[in-house]
């Protein structure tokens, strides 16, 4: 009965990482509780961030040669079944179609988990000679898998995803696209979502259900925990083998094509909420943020207030995305709620300001605030966006940098993982039984081998002591 | 092995316009069937057409204060029986999820045929004032019928749209927001797919499961037959009392709200494929081609012409969506495959013309070939642009006008319906009866009650010689 909603507080992120999670979703109003068990509703906020990101990704997409397309949202069993490790990875959690109406199918469909199969499917169709390929396709879909305990936007029984599916006439130039997608996704985490991450390659326990090699991005999050939040599959031509995908070659030979995918999901969401976030509620890294200048008229009763502030939101909107709110609640009411919205910039002005020719222009990041003259808005806006992007950024690898430690045997393994959250640099022999061993006694996993640093901290496996020559990052992850 | 695939013909409209279609969307490549029995595949020229009609759209939802969401695919059995009509209408085509990977569900859930119940199911959590209201919400998904026969783009199994949803506080602002949607759909029909369509009430018959009336956009396609390309529904508060969402309103009672939906699907590129096409394949209206020029040097082997032609590409980007194939295809190939396509201008640049400063522009809507000065370009193109849009929109207007015909007598609905494919206008007495005894003697449908043509022209039932006040326009119906 009553908008003027008391803009409650939050759980503090030091008191509870997961609850002060939970609190900026739904009090930033981002997503809500469905009562599908495990499904979520994504808010209006949320999915206007997401679309800035769909939007930011696929022209990425588009400038490399990749094309949209839209294959079934439904898996035939038989065809799941194809590709041995693959069904053995996604059965367990797909979702079964068993009647269509009041008739039971014949044969059950999967919801899609993933759509390896569709597209090898398809594929098979329109695959014929050496001049057909690249195929770079991408598609823009929700999935599902039938997950035990889930998070908002971390895990959900339904996400909301691009999956890029390509196929190449050489083993080469399939790697290399593999490798192209994860540093796209390190671009744009970079440029548009300031959250620096660590691209590398998973071990092979850690990859994709049928890849030959899985390449990743792993970012920290604000409690230590690591959150994979884009991958790259490689997959030789594993699936072209197992689903008897051909073409014609050069030579005139019915050779295999190889094949990649590439995926990013509404996990990103959380990512941002777990990097940028504070006490106070969401951060949002100004180029995906929906709202970039929200303009909070001060003593709005006063004659003119509102009549300016209306002006400067004109005037503004070609320079960035900009809103007013001119409701009847107080300012600090305003403040307050686009603090935990975490809209970049809060533009506040009043009477005396209107007399001098400037407004107030507040920053969500680090709370400064600053007095500009009006008339140069358009260009002070838009370089504060920039300025508060790049902000984001070093400060999240600075605190990325200060919660990277470096292991050289189990025991100061252990020592770290228990009490200093965050990711441990350590040699590995390669060996799986190390990485189960790791899991049970330090409960980490191994994020990825990483490009840029290949450090060799040590000469043997921080777990068996055995030679080692790889460094992987460790962690607890999402 | 060889790309010089020949362009073949396609099936005339004439002799068997179901074929026709068939061959258009494979040969168009606007989608393959898939193995997923009554699914198909976008293919990316088909996806494309779909993405600039949903920026279209979405732009125009948007600036009416509508706002994108994402609920979840599926609907709990329960959830999907509170409202008796609604079940009623959807049950029977529902695909149902039994289990979740091994594990059999407690409850089945449905694949969302349309989301009626999962909005309604969040209004009640997030509506309580008066204060809250409208909620102008919209999705962009697909959905599931399990439909018995297909047809790519008209009747599939699953298929993309988008589905609005809105609550009002008062009944006259849901019935405002009813039409004020589907003359949405009607503008964006004329302006961008150069559709015109007929605007109208639908009987309670052909109205949608649970609606208190529906509103359609009522399409005429090349044979005569009727497309319904779009539907807005008006719910009253039926919804409100079956899922009990009630509100606080101004004067402090507690009172139900009242919706709408209303939604447009892929079936629209059906409707692009069936008003604008020829015998030599697609017609796209340019504002949704993904290709407006396809640029074809002629004679490319000779110095300098696929240097200009590359110029003029660089040159046209600003003005329109180009491309240009300097493929070792024929020129006459690829003028086929681009007509196939239904790019709606070609530009030629060879030797001589290149000499002339000039190049030859081919309107695919008409055939018609001018020469243009290469300076002039970007001016003519844009222009040539809206001229083939209009001549497609007239032309189509033309087309349905000379096929819609008027009936008084059963007798002489009989006839026209036998003989003249196209609209038949006739008054109704308003019972249902009477439609269904139409359906079975004239084999035709009511299409709408039009606003528009509200002639009265016969004082009584085409059907039953009653009293009629009602025109109705009939049709046969995809």
């Amino acid at each position: 009965m009553d908008n003027k909603k008391k803009v409650t507080a939050i759980t503090s992120m030091d008191e509870d990482f997961a609850q002060w999670y939970t609190d900026i979703v739904k009090k930033a109003d981002l997503a809500a509780y469905s009562n599908v068990k495990g499904f979520m509703i994504i808010r209006p906020y949320g999915y206007a961030m997401w679309e800035l990101m769909q939007g930011a990704l696929d022209k990425m997409f588009k400038d490399l040669g990749h094309e949209n397309i839209c294959m079934p949202m439904l898996i035939p069993e038989s065809l799941l079944n194809i590709e041995k490790d693959h069904v053995e990875g996604f059965a367990p959690e797909a979702a079964w179609v068993t009647f269509g109406g009041s008739e039971k199918l014949e044969e059950r469909y999967c919801i899609r988990p993933t759509s390896e199969t569709l597209f090898c499917d398809h594929f098979k169709d329109v695959v014929h000679s050496w001049r057909d390929l690249p195929l770079l396709y991408n598609q823009w879909v929700s999935v599902v898998r039938w997950e035990k305990t889930t998070r908002p936007f971390l895990r959900s029984r339904e996400f909301l995803w691009q999956e890029g599916h390509t196929l190449h006439a050489t083993y080469e130039e399939a790697e290399q696209e593999t490798i192209q997608m994860l540093n796209v996704y390190a671009k744009f985490c970079k440029e548009f979502l300031a959250i620096p991450v660590v691209q590398g390659k998973k071990s092979d326990k850690e990859k994709f259900a049928g890849a030959e090699a899985t390449y990743t991005i792993e970012a920290l999050m604000h409690d230590g925990k690591a959150l994979q939040s884009g991958t790259s599959h490689f997959f030789g031509d594993g699936f072209s083998k197992a689903f008897d995908v051909t073409f014609t070659d050069k030579n005139n030979q019915l050779v295999y094509p190889f094949q990649t995918s590439w995926g990013v999901t509404t996990r990103l969401i959380g990512a941002v909420i777990m990097t940028h976030g504070d006490d106070n509620g969401l951060v949002i890294p100004p180029y995906i943020a929906p709202t970039q200048v929200m303009i909070v008229p001060v003593a709005q009763h006063k004659p003119g207030v509102l009549d300016k502030a209306q002006e400067v939101l004109e005037q503004l909107k070609g320079c960035c995305r900009v809103k007013m709110n001119a409701s009847d609640n107080s300012p600090g009411w305003k403040f307050a709620e686009y603090e935990m919205k975490g809209v970049p910039i809060r533009l506040e002005l009043g009477p005396r300001d209107i007399e001098n020719g400037v407004c107030i222009l507040s920053r969500r990041d680090t709370g400064e605030k600053i007095t500009v003259e009006l008339t140069e808005l358009d260009k002070v806006i838009p370089a504060l966006l920039k300025e508060i992007h790049e902000n984001l950024y070093n400060r999240a690898l600075e605190r990325r940098r200060a919660m990277t430690y470096t292991a050289v045997d189990l025991e100061e393994m252990k020592d770290i993982a228990a009490n200093k959250p965050g990711f441990i640099r350590a040699m590995w022999c390669g060996d799986e039984a190390c990485e189960v061993q790791l899991k049970e006694e330090a409960e980490v996993t191994s994020r990825c081998m990483p490009f840029e640093d290949q450090e060799q901290v040590a000469e043997t496996c921080v777990c068996c002591g055995k030679p080692a020559k790889k460094l992987v990052y460790w962690g607890k992850a999402y």
